[in-house]
């Protein structure tokens, strides 16, 4: 059993709203990126990948964002098309602004960093009034993430969704994805956030997420669970906060946690773990499994994701990540 | 009767945070600004104005805003001091910020318009670290100014200033107050408006006013009902929705609506009616006194300042307004 | 003698680009602004004064440059028209800039300091393409003055206005004016100062804007001579430097140097001491006057303005000044 | 013989100021950049390309500019170092600004195009203060490149440069490379072009951008002499039109006009042709070659350029240049 009651008869099970980019993955790893000369294409953006992530588990997905009036914007634009996920949402923007892009340096498994060109990105140029009511209004699940808020007029767009999440009865879901560089201060991103967190029914995010969010607020020790606690007297009916490689607790408005079993993997890079969790995650809520359960089958995705070199072409599907749980469960799979 | 319990055993009555500038009221007026050649200086900005006549209504009261580091910025903080008003929260820009300023022209009593100077205004500065808690928490009732949302970092301080407000338990009232020079869109606006009013207690605006705030949503008759309703699923507890000469409509949660009679006045100018009149209703809703009774003092407040040549230095103590409405009882002041 | 030769068969005697503005000169002088209740308006701006100035003086003028679509703008158009200046050149911003503000404090007869409004000024706001060619094809002396150099696009207007004077063989005038908050850094504003000055006829300064234009070049001991000198390698004839109360200095290319007498004032405030001068003294270099002769007149100029409230309303006509003159020989005006 | 005395006695050959970027090349080539999945980095820019193509050719180079302090930068200054040419003059940004990037689309061998990122690059950040005089001053020829005038503060450091140029007697040559997605407008370009262009001593361009740059002037049949004589008024000995495959042409101050024989290619894409024939031509001006000589030498360094799918890493040694000519010569080598 879990908390969230998904609401029936609504033509899409999951939309999400927010960041397209390229990633830009070094085809050389294992080093620093001076030395990388070549590069391969892939769709990024936390949400895009969190989308690509659901409609690969099989779910029906569209998407509400901007792309560039470029090439890469087209090629974003085919790929969310190819993978099924309904693009009506999806807007090009006229004022000459690019696609964001992400340059991601694989120094070993561990050591891993993202070089971000986030000036006159596209996905941060959606304003409100292109903002889709009615895809929202036919969504069972929106997500929402953090680096959308960053700035106007996205920023807009997002409140404006959850306007409309709010009125049609939306689950709402907000990953937090907190990205320093396009914000002005900390403190302007607590502010925002705790604003939209107020309306999310299951909230995402890593402790130093949340501990940004607290920076006016008194939790000195950092307690998940006094964390948890805030957002129960709002609207939130989850909240998952993640501890890197000590694993994740979800909590509950009735005081209960949850922890998931983890399962091995031979790391390539750790970009796209958080994506591919949310995924697994939310399409085991989705499909009225347990928390636990759900979270297993997030961690397990995770795992697909973060053994291979990109992160939305590597969303797998429900076979392979039933498969994964299984190799791991016979002792195939063992860590790097 | 009135459906708000003001809180006791707070030091202030009442605080504000929001616009501080410098009215400059043509000297010669009836004729366009092109033939004023003098201008005289007052203190001004709605928040400002209410607070000022809050104290002259023997509230006793405090300010949170920003001045500039200049000749027009120590002006008006001698004149709040001067007013009683605690300036412990009016910070000083050091970033070369100006004084807000609006020149006033009156071509007649009733064709007056205001030429603004809202450019690197230093009130728009304040930013959410440099709210003070403590003067918030010491509030009874506390006023957000929709001036004050219109741009980073001032917005993001008054979504932190209901924070505080919220959490300490203070009444919220909002002055809706638009001012669509310094937005950049009339869907941006209404977006921040209806996050802030979801707080507040008590929203005072025009029709006008509230039409902006439903950009995104559907009243096409405009009425008031509908209008005010939204609120009360919210926090609001009083709505006032003001129709100009026609006069002003309270609507409280219960379902009633609220007029108060008006008083006649001989017009200089219809600068600072708003202000003074949300001085006098919140002065009377503090005493205890129903909405009616409020709403006739605010009115007979009003009536006072728009007969006069400034606005917050015309705001006028409680035996003034008193004397005005036996005055207006007797006869003894009849229309311009 | 001078060594300027002034073109013949040209229409208008004198024209300049730049600043148009209002002053707000305080009524209650010889206090801190913060004490001042009024304030008067005046045309203000040191182009516009000049040639307001050049006007008083008998001279054919026209001005190029652009006012805020407002009632001050109007203003300034409406004053420039009464005092026979063409303002065919003056063109309207549509793009909702205001017109620069310069609120003048008078704490004593010397000490005396501006209070400046210049964010989003009408006149920084004209375009290249806004410049008039025929107007200043028709111009025998033409004046840039360094304020319009401080941003784009006015910077270019400036720029593209010297291409015509050059072609068109105007005699070029540049009043320094060096003000530093509109400018970015010292470094900026001396590469656009030496790559105007390099086609300017005749150049005004103080030795305070000189040190400026020479900050990355060799001149430690700030010798005027060695200023001088580097113009006179490029167009120049005559170069004034300013020394406050020690007077003026003015050289040519054949190594001499030209002090004039001074007149004693009865001062009430510094302001247009500047822009007087420059009226008086390029008047003089009009008339074919020597130097010494154009200083004297210049001077005197000067003292008639700083004895009187208003700086462009107290430009004197050449009576005035004749008059002002024959006082002063007389030992009818003795210093304040 | 030349119109061009190349200054003796000087340490450095040739330097050059302005662009340092990233060009990202399409590795599948031939299609529509959404088909291309994987690209190779290089480091690009016009004057960076003229200066490794310099220091190819053996002459002794340094570069003054500046670089992003992130990987991409510290691959940049790495690549000049390996090639030889001096970096004392390139800084590091440190404001957080980001390496300009080119992404090349190769459609076919003659339609090529270029996708953009030049927001918050870190070239245009270059300062006027953070231009080093001494490597100027031991420079016997400087190149500037009109990109580097498209914003401030790169602007000042461009005109601050060439005062330097100016004073030490350097030869100065301007590539005009034009790019509008960095200039605010034409008209603004053309009047930074025209300043710059008076002081150079040789002015590269195709017809287009010697178009724009005449853009408040009389040129209605776009003549080339007309062009050329302009410059010859003020420092240009040598004035370079190019046409696209029609050729380029030479017009010197005596009133000759010279052509050099073409030489055929196996095109792969048309980028970087100009920066070769630029570093061929200038080369052979320094060695003293006649201008037809020179030219051609540049023609067959281009032609190498064009035929491989880099650029900077494509830039010939003479023995290549003159092997090439002679393949020419022979017949073996055919256009594509």
């Amino acid at each position: 059993m879990n908390p969230i009651t998904i609401p029936a008869d609504k033509p899409i099970d999951f939309a999400a709203i927010g960041r397209l980019c390229i990633d830009l993955n070094a085809n050389e790893i294992n080093r620093p990126m001076e030395e990388t000369m070549t590069f391969t294409k892939y769709v990024g953006g936390s949400p895009a990948n969190i989308t690509i992530g659901m409609a690969r588990l099989g779910m029906k997905t569209a998407f509400v964002g901007k792309i560039a009036d470029d090439q890469m914007g087209r090629f974003i634009a085919n790929y969310l098309h190819k993978n099924g996920i309904d693009t009506a949402g999806v807007v090009t923007d006229r004022t000459g602004a690019v696609t964001g892009l992400a340059f991601t340096e694989i120094k070993s498994p561990t050591d891993c960093s993202i070089l971000m060109y986030r000036d006159n990105a596209a996905d941060l140029k959606l304003t409100a009034e292109e903002v889709r009511e009615d895809i929202i209004a036919g969504a069972k699940v929106f997500l929402i993430s953090g680096t959308a808020l960053a700035q106007s007029p996205s920023r807009e767009a997002v409140f404006q969704a959850l306007q409309y999440a709010r009125k049609h009865g939306a689950i709402i879901a907000f990953d937090l994805d907190y990205r320093p560089y396009t914000w002005i201060s900390p403190e302007e991103t607590a502010i925002y956030y705790n604003l939209a967190a107020e309306w999310c029914d299951i909230i995402l995010g890593t402790r130093e997420e949340f501990d940004m969010m607290e920076r006016f607020e008194q939790n000195p020790e950092r307690s998940d669970r006094i964390t948890a606690a805030k957002w129960f007297n709002h609207s939130a009916k989850i909240v998952i906060i993640k501890h890197g490689k000590e694993g994740s607790i979800a909590y509950t408005p009735d005081g209960a946690s949850h922890r998931a079993e983890s399962y091995p993997a031979k790391v390539v890079k750790t970009f796209g773990a958080g994506d591919s969790y949310a995924a697994g995650f939310l399409y085991g809520i989705m499909q009225g499994w347990d928390i636990e359960s759900s979270m297993a089958f997030g961690s397990a995705a995770a795992c697909i994701v973060i053994s291979s070199h990109s992160c939305s072409d590597a969303m797998p599907t429900v076979p392979q990540v039933e498969d994964y749980i299984r190799r791991c469960e016979r002792g195939e799979i063992t860590a790097t």
